[in-house]
């Protein structure tokens, strides 16, 4: 059994691996810390773990070694602490922001100040296994993409690495759970209830990491938050440098996805259920992904969905630390999703 | 023209005030308080009214004289400093609970502290059109009643008259706007959307209300909060001391409310739409009302629907005003709601 | 391995049933039926299922014999056709309410017909595990409970088994997949959307099953139906025969359920979640159950939530297989629900 | 007083014009028809207008001659019966998307049929008063614009007029009650409460509007259904074809809409209502316009958002109806809408 502990595990993202690492065969939850809740059950934040778990939660400082430690640490407090942490453990996996980027000057652009600890960028891979799922399985330091950024370089990477595309414009529509758990004016019911509001029209920090993931070409980014506590579906018009065929498009998905147990082609020709939604996916780990080809020009609609708190966090996470422990990739990830929910 | 302000007039409850008395062919909105946004246009509360009023909130202090002033601060607040107000209007809307009971007994038990004015409870009318109608004509000082008060009253009164009740359990099922607009952990949208909660089982303060206004039964009260902005459905399950058919239940309604505007009997045999729902009286002032005798009991199931921010709020308020000014009761009122919405 | 076969299968209740099923370590799934899907895969009518499961609907008439048969058809349709799955399977679990009352005259008079085949009534056990958890052991025949009856009869059950009730008023508040997956007027979700509608105000159903199994006491009930898709929020205003402290009533629900798998005692102090609320429970076999003393009167409101789907039907139709087969009453079921969802 | 009739009055495009014009302070409504509901009142199709109204449904075959009749028949009925409307009344408003292109190839490639009366095309102006003002006046047909049309035309007009636009990707989020009031599965509550579902990711027919209002631009549209009932929120990603700053776009919109009464530009600094929402127009006419200029590109992100029922549909087409009778053009149309809801 590997001793897994959770720094910073009251939020949702928190909540998430701690609700699957509980069920996990191969891990034991030794540590979930919280300030806020120190001392309290874990069901005083996460109450779905009632009669599940009677671990409490306790302060960082009160951590003891163990072989892995995810970080959920609001963005920024993970590159100030990082020397803590690894004391603790020899294997990371860092949710938050502050170890995605490679070029610490992109990291600067996006997210307003320096990186305090540009020595460790190179030694952190990019937690997303269906691109750098070899590297995952080598490595001690894994820093987790953002949900945007995931399903964005999911739909796009097999044409990406074909080079068929030309530009793209990404509009991402996303729930409230992707806030976290902070009460705000925004958060509001009566004011968030029904709400579609556009979120960033531009300069959203999750496009560092396409460009990152997806070099040579532009993407225009934009999110919308809509009524919906978890998921994302973005929808991306790829504008393709040459003329594909439907037909084709459909062999770079499936030759690029076929053996991915987490990636699923959604298009059907009937029934309500054509293309890939969040709705389907709350829960689970897949990302499903779709398309349409624009019979008058040379745009190709992809089409992609996933739960921002699943594959687009602590799911991801988890299938890192499978891919890190060298077992199946989907070992406590099964969970197929609710159907109607 | 009668010149009105509004004191307290950021919140959800001031914002409607507003928005009717913009339109009100027979008042002029002079001032709206708002110590937070003092200097500020009403659209920064209001964002509905944008292009609709070129109007600023001031601060109390500010208030100069009018004709009418209409309350909408905190509960507590109004009591405190009642003596200011007088000075600034001769006629004064109170929408918060401090001038709503008679009996300062019954205040303190449901408010958990003395009453600081009980000199003033005799001078207040209770401002529900229906049961005071010529009272509130001839009032200066209205104190407006609860929303699920209003929409429990409503439902009972016809029958209470008649001395049917032996007694009654009543379920309000309310929207998220009822807790006003300030943000908190209950109102964050990851955990309200989709709730259904339990608010208050037992002890509800609007209970209080109900025993002025329908002595001498007893009325078990409970609340909860469901997916809903606006809105409260209150479902009363009357047990009557005598054996009246469903024709003369009927009859009974329709001599009590025939004759009043804002009250509705809805009972249609086919349709979805067969009882009052508050979805379709969403920004209207109308309580509708309903009912099924239970065939195999002493029970009959009586069901009504406010808006609570319009006839459980502003929409009464002004109501009120209208009767205090001689003119027609729904002068500014007569918005039919939205359907679908 | 057991093998099961589900009649019916392309309903909302077939589908939980399959996704739990198809996880269940000891049991195969051999057959699902639908006559309006035969011939495609499950994921058609059940699009979470995809890349889960290669099965595929086939017609009744191919079922082939199996140790254990679901039966999810519409009410009505199981008595006509027990014969011809009782020679298909040596043990069935009707999800329908055909069986569910032993007393034909009740069936009659809330099902509006006569029962058809009444020599079967006694056959069948009642699959209520934490009320009748040894004769489903036993059993070869299970009638599954109504949901509605379900999250009444557990919450109410501790108190009517000490003969404390003296009546009880009812209040279920539905979601919208309790009516199935057949699109109607009153499912068109412009309509549907964010309702709070009087369902059943008299004379529901599910009020058959409670006076059976809670005999001799007076249940009034009503169901709303409210902007949810799962779940079910029951509140109890149970009206007490003896002064019982809040203390006793703990203990009284403590000793009635402490063992139970299922059923969690919910009654915090502090937080948002301090009552069962049904969102926590979406996937999940809970059963929640809250309560508050009423100060002023002998009421007591008890509050308890399950998911309709779950809980409600395929969980714990899952749950009874488990008896049947005698292993451990969560196999399958171990699933704690998502927060936030 | 004008006297109108309408043709299709029992869908929610009928209702809402019924709403309106019940209280339109120059127009009589004298006949409104509905094959299915004739005979009826019309508060059993429009809920909301019990208590207002004592009209009644007729057969179109019953319509007698009036000054205007308004047309909310389905696609394609209006041009096979359009003779037969022209001998009713002098002046007619379609509704319909059959009279909206001035080209009949546009109409077939769109539309998948010929159009059967290209004779009467040139006699239509296209109802959009922002930009056809005058000729509207001047009309005696009058053909409105689809919602997304509208949507996206008013969003990107001012632009267009200047020759600043290379290409767009238009994103539009809408709402249920754009499908009509008929159920099918698509719209069956729990599929449809909580999705976010591509529905025309290419082709979708509004495109021909756009490219007829604003020609010589290349225009990408995607269509996507969200969880709300009424509204259109379109995120256009406009990308020019030379540097304008943004203060000149400030400039550009303010003077082509300065003087537009339903017009808002909405750009905010702070809060959380910086940009265009729907859920603030329910029930009102105004189309809200913001925008974020990418800093790093030639995008400009514009975002505007209607009531698709309003501004959309029945809105729109009573504005014109001011317009043609030569009245102030907000004359009915005065609802600001309400906050929150």
């Amino acid at each position: 059994m590997t001793s897994v502990s959770i720094v910073g595990g009251s939020g949702y993202t928190g909540g998430e691996l701690l609700r699957i690492l509980l069920f996990h065969p191969r891990c034991t939850v030794q540590q979930v810390t919280s300030e806020r809740f120190a001392g309290k059950f874990v069901h005083n934040a996460h109450p779905n773990l009632r009669k599940t778990s009677q671990l409490k939660f306790c302060a960082v400082a009160e951590l003891e070694p163990c072989d892995l430690l995810f970080l959920c640490l609001p963005h920024g407090q993970s590159m100030g602490r990082i020397d803590e942490f690894c004391a603790i453990a020899p294997k990371i996996i860092d949710l938050s922001a502050d170890f995605r980027l490679k070029d610490p000057r992109l990291y600067a652009t996006y997210y307003g100040r320096e990186h305090a600890r540009t020595d460790l960028l190179d030694g952190f891979v990019y937690g997303l296994p269906e691109l750098h799922r070899d590297a995952i399985k080598q490595a001690d330091l894994v820093a987790c993409p953002g949900c945007n950024a995931t399903a964005t370089i999911l739909a796009l990477s097999p044409l990406h690495r074909r080079a068929l595309i030309e530009s793209a414009v990404v509009e991402v529509k996303a729930g409230s759970s992707e806030g976290g758990n902070a009460a705000s004016d925004a958060s509001h019911h009566p004011e968030r209830s029904g709400a579609v509001r556009s979120y960033k029209p531009t300069g959203h920090r999750h496009v560092a990491e396409m460009m990152q993931e997806l070099p040579d070409i532009t993407i225009h980014f934009s999110a919308t938050s809509i009524e919906m506590v978890r998921g994302i579906l973005a929808t991306s018009h790829v504008f393709l440098n040459s003329d594909v065929a439907e037909k084709d498009i459909w062999k770079i998905y499936r030759e690029a996805y076929a053996e991915e147990r987490f990636i699923r082609i959604v298009k059907e020709r009937t029934g309500i259920h054509r293309y890939p939604e969040p709705k389907l996916l709350a829960g689970t780990n897949y990302c499903d992904i779709g398309f349409e080809r624009d019979a008058g020009s040379n745009r190709l609609v992809v089409i992609s969905a996933i739960d921002n708190l699943m594959k687009g966090a602590a799911g991801q996470a988890v299938q890192c630390l499978n891919l890190m422990l060298g077992i199946s990739e989907s070992t406590g990830l099964e969970f197929p999703g609710l159907h109607p929910v």
